[in-house]
């Protein structure tokens, strides 16, 4: 007997908690919610599409993972608060065993996070999954890529460029277990939520860090209207990565691999001058690194001085899904 | 030169209408809305995979004005008037044609609709269209599959089948002139959202004809514990599909084309014996078709009389996308 798409949406993808404001979850045409009184929605879509956002050989779990983290990283980048997500799933065919791991991972997601999955859509295609996440903003409180100021300091939360690696160490087949944290980075990125949802209280201006850091601190001057000027040696390498330049890289740092590729899913963001002490405050609370990588200049131009001082050049502008 | 998504989302996608309540709309990591006082949302994701959900040479209007009506008829089965939309969309490759055939399309039926789109996902690989549709439900009025009650008249609106003989149509390369409405009505579904709001009204239960009326129909009566007895021969046949029936079939209606092939898109819905003369009314005012084709029943099961009053049975159970 044929498996019809409710059997399969039934089986795995019912609803795996409750939140007091969803008031029908599944089973009907729509979910319906309740918005909390006085409050704003963050809205978002991310696509992963296998083999282009991530490697065909990777997890079911590690889809489940970072589906749901590079959605919530942009809720992240504005200050919201997750609540909702709906998840539509295309499969090439009906895997029992790769539904079960991916449905167990992404429920174990939703419930350490307090989200609900509201809905959603399976259909029979190349494999690809489509997520909309809904998170709150109290009080019309955010973070937006055009508020930076002349004078901020911008800073990075975590490293930069493990993710990079990672992805080269799987396309390479690289077997080397001191690098083995790239490819989690890859795999498993880290949506920084709570850290951003307390920088809301000073910080007018983030974003997450999802096509490399100069196309993405890119939207954030050209939205903003200034340049900026980053000391990349600021910026914090992991013990992987630092492994990785020593040993594949002759001891150079490839500084491509740290601002100019995807995946990092790390927040940048500016405050002024005078709170710069409140985010290491921030971040040690949380026990997060920050970084403090360079400040907004009215001249606007991008300008990178590498670990010598010197100016660089030439990076190609971030990760482009049309190469 | 590389054409990277963010161009593409740029030029094709920006916001094309202005909602008050869309407080930031694209160009950040989220869209911020801000929700109706008083009200709850109704929120759908559907998928359309090329192949699969539409035949492959579908035209990018026709594949704009599909992957809309579908979302928008989720909405009206619950009696919700969409405000946003999300579009996350994966495309082999940038067809400038294509690409400003399907936006044009799409922003005017959102404009038509006095619909938002607030944001997405531009992505490569195997054509699909992603769309999360957010709808209003005020005072928390809704319609749902579980509210038939036993003595219910069924209703169901406009014509059924039309959209499974287009189907044909196009794969069999038949061309008829006499069949163009039903490769229109395959096509071009359309939402019944506005017959739907007023419904609210005094209907408690509806459900939009999607995967087949028996199908659809079966997920109302399991969800509401009841049963119905239906007379087939009181669905309305569209001239395009009498036509059909009369030239292909040897002049026999095939009921499992009418009742178990997908992608009708009209709405079923229950009513209380004693609004019955409400919903034609309505209806005449809205220029829409309804019939009542039937009755809820304690006894669970899903009985069909055909044009003779004979029983009929074997119907394949809707249309099943893994088969």
């Amino acid at each position: 007997m044929a498996t019809s798409e409710f059997d399969i949406i039934k089986k795995y993808f019912s609803p795996s908690n409750n939140r007091s404001d969803v008031v029908l979850n599944g089973g009907d045409d729509c979910a319906i919610v309740t918005p909390p009184k006085n409050s704003q929605l963050a809205v978002t879509t991310d696509t992963l599409v296998s083999g282009v956002h991530f490697p065909p050989e990777t997890s079911a779990c590690d889809i489940a993972y970072k589906s749901l983290a590079v959605n919530f990283s942009d809720l992240a980048a504005m200050g919201a608060t997750p609540a909702w997500v709906s998840l539509a799933i295309t499969l090439p065919e009906v895997d029992a065993q790769w539904l079960d791991e991916f449905s167990k991972q992404f429920k174990t997601i939703l419930d350490e996070m307090n989200v609900a999955l509201i809905g959603g859509d399976t259909t029979n295609g190349p494999l690809s999954i489509t997520i909309n996440a809904i998170g709150f903003l109290q009080d019309g409180k955010s973070m937006q890529r055009s508020a930076a100021k002349v004078g901020d300091k911008v800073f990075v939360t975590g490293s930069l460029g493990d993710a990079a690696v990672g992805l080269r160490c799987v396309q390479n087949k690289v077997n080397d277990d001191a690098l083995s944290d790239c490819i989690t980075r890859l795999n498993r990125p880290e949506a920084r939520n709570e850290f951003a949802q307390s920088l809301l209280d000073f910080c007018d201006c983030a974003i997450d860090v999802s096509d490399g850091l100069l196309a993405d601190l890119g939207h954030v001057l050209s939205a903003s209207h200034c340049g900026a000027r980053l000391d990349l040696s600021k910026i914090h390498l992991s013990d992987a990565l630092q492994h990785y330049f020593k040993c594949y890289c002759e001891n150079k740092i490839d500084w491509s691999l740290i601002v100019a590729h995807g995946d990092d899913y790390e927040l940048c963001f500016t405050v002024a001058e005078t709170d710069v002490s409140r985010v290491y405050e921030l971040a040690d609370k949380q026990g997060l690194r920050v970084s403090c990588i360079g400040e907004i200049t009215k001249n606007k131009a991008l300008v990178c001085m590498d670990e010598r001082g010197q100016e660089v050049d030439g990076f190609a502008e971030g990760y482009l899904h049309f190469s």
